[in-house]
């Protein structure tokens, strides 16, 4: 932990149980009140924090709530790297199916949606940007054709996320297979 | 018209009426006081009807949101039928990310996520679903090889829909083509 990166100038500890007690309230509140209906002020309160300090560590609401729901998802997590991209890609779409289908974390990703703002990427988009970029170098750097990491986003994460918040069907790990199948065929097909 | 199916047996025109006023009153509230804080109860009384008239014709909030957000894609228009599956869609896909961009449908489709039942298909989604196994089948008995309407949704309307709702680049009419040429590169790669 390095605490000079920290805006609100707090040691590590107080810093770490703040955000704690600010994503705890944030789920009982989304529990118990429905997502649409909770505000920063009111999470403040449940926390016994400031309403500053949330919008100084989260931006506003959408940052928090999107935050909150992929927080599991540890950026700094080693990412999967079998040696052949189809099984990276297939595993790490499989995590994110397995943590964004529980309900809880649903709930937080449509709310998170509802308010995302229409000019910058959400945290939740930007990570897993990041790590579509990191699998495919990852690839091509060991000499594999890989589609390009805007593909990886549009072909494998969007199906996924757009399941997820506008339903029909439950989304299940098994999923992440038959689009990653789908996602190489039309690499094949571009390759000749 | 037939009012027979109405379920409200008013007549046409003041079935008509209603919904008008239904609809510019929730745009009205959404962009005076943003999409988190408009209610069922609001909009009706903005309107001058019954909150009971309003869950009668849409159900709850988030199915008016959603009817809203979409009903210039009117789902009785006629679809387009040029011949080839790959201008059909592409046509359909530019006409939808025309409609959609737009600020005030972008905000309404936002709510409309947040607001949706994971069990069940959101109106919007649901003609979306339709429209594509509609230009699938046409194009299946012209002879064409054609992707399943699955496809179609999770390669070409998810991208859409996910860039719209998470951000990141502006989503333009040109993002359709490159979308469909990728879904036909696959559709290409399965045939062999």
């Amino acid at each position: 932990m390095n605490d000079v990166v920290l805006p609100n100038k707090r040691p590590g500890g107080r810093s770490a149980q703040v955000q704690a007690l600010v994503r705890t309230a944030l789920e009982q509140l989304v529990a118990e009140q429905g997502r649409e209906r909770v505000t920063v002020p009111a999470v403040a309160e449940r926390a016994g924090v400031s309403a500053s300090s949330i919008y100084r560590r989260w931006g506003d609401l959408s940052g928090l709530l999107a935050e909150t729901a992929t927080r599991r998802l540890d950026p700094n997590r080693p990412l999967p790297n079998t040696g052949a991209l189809r099984e990276d890609l297939t595993a790490w779409a499989q995590e994110l199916i397995t943590h964004l289908a529980q309900p809880c974390n649903t709930s937080l990703l449509k709310a998170a949606a509802a308010l995302a703002n229409g000019d910058s990427d959400t945290d939740c988009l930007r990570n897993r940007r990041k790590e579509a970029l990191t699998l495919v170098e990852q690839a091509r750097a060991r000499g594999e054709h890989a589609p390009e990491a805007q593909q990886v986003i549009d072909h494998l994460i969007a199906p996924i996320i757009f399941r997820l918040v506008f339903g029909g069907d439950p989304v299940k790990p098994e999923l992440a297979e038959r689009l990653v199948g789908e996602l190489f065929a039309m690499v094949a097909a571009t390759r000749s």
